[in-house]
């Protein structure tokens, strides 16, 4: 058993987990080993205090130096949810089951949000990793959303398993070309089914303006078994059932501890503002929390 | 009238005082030109993200360099009390009245209390500031209190125009040898008066325990017309009347506002972790709720 599950590998997450490492608890710490994409992309930051301007991508590396000089690897899987279970939570990422005595969330906020009926349906047909739940789709039609590049390899696993998928990108310059995979311009509009998902209702892409200016968007129903969404973020809420959020942000107190006992958050997935600073300010913080949390409950 | 005044020069204030100039804000900070004096003393630093294994000393100077780099420069005069007065504030800082719409407070923590009756007597017989205050006492009997080295200076200013001084220093090597300052091995227990200081209760400095087990330390009374204490910080409760405080700490919400519109406060002033990461964070949070705050407030 961990100390300490780290959820997410921006700066509020990479923060928690130097002071973690630094003070010897043995921490798991899921997220890509290329950290925050967010801040690899930024062109320039003028705000991070002691780095004067910095392109994203030049401060990006020194925040992968740091973690590598200390040592701390991030486990590069998807975490589909958190349980608390008496003093310690149980964590299913890919497809194994990790157990921690407490939990940091810093998993950024979501570019987008879920689907109407997307929560209501998780576990019942919604997924959020095909490496664990694709075989139960073998011969089927599903659908995939797919939010970032790096989640193509798992499309192309799920188009070797189903029959048939549906594929809904989130970006542009989809380079998926399977003979069973059909790139779909309409948008999501709402998960649908009873017991299980039986389909998905579907918009049109909006046309141009001036080319139907008072026609509503046409309605369809696409008939599918599942739909994976592939992001980079999970919603809070679906992540760990019963946390308490405020609007689209994880409530928290100054301590970054959530309503959960031993369930601390950290970064943009506590609200505005979105910086970097921030981030790395509430990792901190809650790396200190968490550890008066862990010496009160041994 | 400046729209934001930042007192203090830490981490925190460096923070705010980056993303506000950014904005396009006019700001005056407060506080020594050489930034923190507890980060510059800092042997090793690890849990900055982005900066590795960094002597404190280094940090420092890249907190100074990025200030250089966009213009920023601190005004190194002591703040010795902020007013509110109706939607701006006044700030009395060294011989001279600034005005702000808003004020951030980060002023970081007092390394020592402030004496019993302090309080109580601030502008009856207890000052902040020598070059303010000094010339009242012309001729008269005066105690100082001296927190740091860099406040020599102010205590020979002092001992031109009073009489006498009795000074109590709060750290080693006291440098100070002048004919009419006579330095003093007892402690300061109480600052005593009725409408004005009249003097201060002294204890002993404590005997080596096996010399005197039981004895308790003899309390005597030393007769002064004023005390001037000259310390990095003055405890927030005295700089800034009304202001709501939680043990020590100022009371913040997590926009790291005050009980009193318009002011704000970040860094170790907030309370524990007294961290750097932490600090800045703070101080970015707070730069963004001024911003919010001043367009509210036009």
């Amino acid at each position: 058993m961990y100390d300490v599950a780290i959820i997410g590998s921006g700066p509020a997450g990479l923060s928690a987990a130097i002071n973690l490492k630094q003070r010897n608890k043995e921490i798991i710490w899921f997220g890509s080993p290329a950290l925050s994409a967010k801040v690899q992309m930024s062109e320039k930051i003028a705000n991070y205090p002691g780095l004067g301007l910095i392109p994203g991508s030049e401060l990006n590396k020194k925040f992968i130096e740091h973690a590598e000089a200390l040592g701390i690897e991030s486990t590069d899987v998807m975490v589909n949810g958190v349980m608390p279970f008496g003093d310690r939570f149980s964590i299913s990422a890919g497809s194994d089951i990790y157990e921690a005595r407490a939990i940091l969330l810093a998993t950024g906020v979501m570019s987008g949000k879920t689907f109407a009926g997307e929560k209501e349906f998780v576990g019942r047909g919604v997924s959020y990793c095909a490496t664990c739940d694709g075989y139960l789709y073998k011969g089927k039609t599903i659908a995939a959303y797919c939010g970032s590049k790096r989640y193509e390899e798992e499309i192309e696993y799920l188009a070797e398993v189903a029959e048939k998928v549906y594929l809904f990108c989130g970006y542009k310059d989809c380079e998926i070309n399977l003979p069973n995979v059909e790139i779909m311009t309409e948008k999501i509009e709402e998960v649908v089914g009873e017991m299980k998902v039986t389909g998905l209702k579907l918009k049109a892409p909006a046309a141009a303006p001036a080319a139907a200016p008072a026609t509503a968007a046409a309605e369809t129903l696409l008939t599918v078994d599942a739909l994976f969404c592939l992001r980079d973020a999970i919603s809070p809420g679906t992540l760990v059932p019963g946390i308490e959020m405020s609007g689209n942000h994880i409530a928290v107190g100054r301590d970054m501890a959530t309503n959960i006992p031993g369930c601390f958050a950290a970064g943009d997935c506590t609200g505005t503002p979105y910086q970097i600073a921030k981030a790395v300010g509430e990792g901190n913080i809650a790396a200190h929390s968490i550890l008066a949390y862990l010496s009160e409950n041994k």
